[in-house]
């Protein structure tokens, strides 16, 4: 069995959803169907989310709600009709009017509640419209589909102790559509995920369902092997393994939700990055690690942003636990580093510069100097991080040698270099306005032939 | 002023005193010296400093103390007798004759006045020699030349407030012998250095009278750039700046006392190694970092017996702290890491393996499992680290590509690569069967025109 997940681009308009139809008529095994809420069909089109999101704070502020409504409501229309499903339009137009009734004293619930009405009604029209296609279809909702979750201010966390679905719903000869992004906490929360969600309902039910593959439909062909912006003609990813595309979530790799893989990580699934527009064209394929066919170097992650905080001290690795008082500083102004290279004598911590306004990182120094007597603290600001990854570096002789000789040449002084603690790739630190020459030298070395 | 420290084996004999004289003789600046007690003569002589553990041994068992004290005054009349300082042994005899008298309630306080009698000894001695020599030379006391230490088992601590010596003494036109190893607490407590601790007492000196340089006389010519015994004919530096020298301190470059430098380092005074038996030869010079004059890789230090013990986790890079929680263990067990390189989603902890029994280690993986719940951990023994070291790596495009180049040709594959914490410094971890050929390499790559 497979599980597919549509995004909202790709049920935005009837026309997708003949292009849903298509690929899931093209294979029988597709029986797990997760949807958005209709997304934009033009740049400038609105979101269904984003007019529920009007449509609650105008019930919440006692606002006329008429306009808002109609809008949500043409937006299904636009899709009923000209598909003839004109019944199933009623039913979405109760649901959406019936919305106003709702208690109001829980404010983020009523957000919750709008919010998911759209994935909701998206998936009885979806299962309408494939029946009325001639694939028998039914609506699932999160909790039959056994998803279970817990409720966080920062977006619904995933229990990792899924269900498994009835044996029941397993053995009925339909198809099932089910809403994304969100679900039910075990005393019947309704909780939802922060956007883009969806991802994350068709990993679960993946692996609830235990589906031998997990394909995820989206607008884009596959994942480039760097960014394709700064490449022309960049070449697009056959397949990497879960941890590749995890060292390549730097840049320019989100495609995915990073939650969205955990489900599918530990249940060992597959999963495959198709184009609804162009389904015939392979995708990526996403594959546990030990799946993994071809070892090479599969991509270049870049990002700006980046802070080198130096600390020097005489004889510091005599001192015990030097490291362990940098971490309590850093955990004491709540900044999270991503590297802590360290030498004899001294220590850089590289951080987003987000983190760091003027005054924190005035005060961090000030800590730095006082708690651990450092000899000398430079700060080194407009920092880029590379990744080049791939699981061919793995005991492979000459990589760091290729990527450092193509750096050198193209003139980018490597501040920092950190190979080893993954298996999968090397990190280097560049000036900012050396960070396009980076990638495109490291292109130019292990992609173009 | 110049302060010159002599270590034991520079004054084992009356023919190595001579060499002293000579060398204080050429450089009128040379007034400070700082002695050990009398050395090795040959391979296997016995140090006065183990004849005196031996002595208070004796004493504090309650044994015959006839024959160590024969022959530790044997060692001293060595000296004395063709020197012509007869009356100088009378003292010296009856100060080795009167430490039976100690009071034996404090062991610890036996064991170090025993010891430092033998440098105490020693500079009285030395100073009588150079006196009879035509040098008008006075014995000074550590406390004297403002040498002040703190108490602790380990070896003395620097109390790095060191006094200034009075106008009288720096006003008198003597050469100062001191003894070096020892010295007295603000309460007066004798305190005693860790062994070759003569080394501290000379650069506290130094500081104190703000000497010009600080002359290290020992009895190898200058430091090797590598390791002699694995490079046939291994260049010497001829000079090298703190930090570099304490980069290198990974191996083979143990010729000073880590501490010893601490008070140089701070006060800003150049230090040079040289070499009693060959004194025309320039030795290397320690320069304080802004002093260095040339730019490029000076050294290639290697030291094997290390671990790397991998961590991975699937999103760890989006847990806040987990870097910080990992330190929290180490420093639970007691233990110190060397590099923690990170990726995205693992981290790596690179340490020395003789902390590590096979229990200390089981134990630790089951607490980073239970604690972290990490998806994946991995232990390496028998890793060595290379450090690659020079000033001239800053903001040298090419260094790490010609390193890696270099390592790749010779088929060493590089387990971790480590730049840009320090600025003077490349650290490489690879098997411990390629270090000697890595060494190699780099030492092909870097020395060998």
């Amino acid at each position: 069995m497979k599980v597919a997940k549509f995004g909202g681009s790709s049920v935005a308009s009837v026309e997708q959803l003949e292009k849903v139809y298509q690929i899931i008529a093209a294979d029988s095994a597709r029986r797990f169907i997760i949807v958005s809420a209709p997304g934009k069909r033009y740049s400038h089109d609105i979101k269904i989310t984003d007019l529920l999101i009007n449509y609650a704070e105008c019930c919440l502020t006692k606002q006329s709600v008429t306009e808002v409504q109609q809008a949500i409501l043409n937006r299904y229309l636009d899709i009923c009709k000209p598909a003839g499903l004109e019944n199933t339009f009623g039913q979405i137009k109760q649901a959406v009017l019936n919305l106003v009734d709702l208690p109001t004293d829980n404010e983020q619930l009523v957000y919750d509640t709008f919010k998911a009405s759209g994935e909701d009604n998206n998936a009885h029209l979806v299962a309408a419209y494939l029946t009325s296609k001639g694939i028998p279809s039914e609506y699932l909702s999160p909790k039959e589909a056994g998803i279970v979750l817990e409720h966080s201010p920062h977006g619904a966390m995933i229990n990792m102790g899924g269900k498994e679905l009835s044996p029941d719903i397993l053995a009925k000869q339909v198809t099932y559509v089910i809403p994304g992004f969100f679900g039910f906490s075990e005393d019947g929360q309704l909780c939802t995920f922060s956007r883009g969600g969806s991802d994350i309902s068709g990993s679960l039910v993946a692996a609830n369902i235990k589906a031998d593959l997990y394909e995820n439909f989206t607008d884009v062909d596959a994942i480039y092997c760097a960014n394709p912006n700064l490449i022309p003609d960049c070449p697009t990813l056959k397949e990497l393994t879960f941890k590749e595309m995890r060292e390549l979530s730097y840049s320019g790799f989100g495609v995915l939700h990073d939650e969205a893989l955990i489900p599918t990580f530990y249940a060992n699934i597959p999963v495959v990055i198709k184009n609804t527009n162009n389904p015939s064209s392979p995708g990526t394929m996403i594959l546990p690690d030990s799946h993994a066919t071809e070892k090479r170097v599969v991509g270049i992650a870049a990002d700006s942003g980046f802070t080198n905080i130096y600390l020097s001290k005489y004889l510091m690795n005599r001192e015990f636990g030097f490291g362990h008082s940098v971490l309590n500083i850093l955990t004491e102004f709540d900044l999270q580093y991503d590297h802590m290279p360290s030498g004899i004598d001294d220590i850089s911590l590289i951080m987003r510069q987000d983190q760091l306004t003027p005054d924190i990182e005035k005060r961090l120094i000030e800590r730095f100097k006082t708690v651990l007597h450092v000899d000398e603290i430079k700060v080194t600001h407009h920092l880029s991080m590379i990744a080049l990854v791939g699981e061919g570096m793995k005991q492979n002789i000459g990589v760091a040698s290729r990527a450092t000789h193509a750096l050198s040449i193209n003139q980018v002084n490597i501040e920092m270099l950190n190979q080893g603690s993954s298996e999968v790739s090397i990190f280097f630190g560049v000036n900012e306005a050396d960070e396009d020459r980076a990638v495109k030298a490291l292109y130019e070395e292990f992609f173009v032939m």
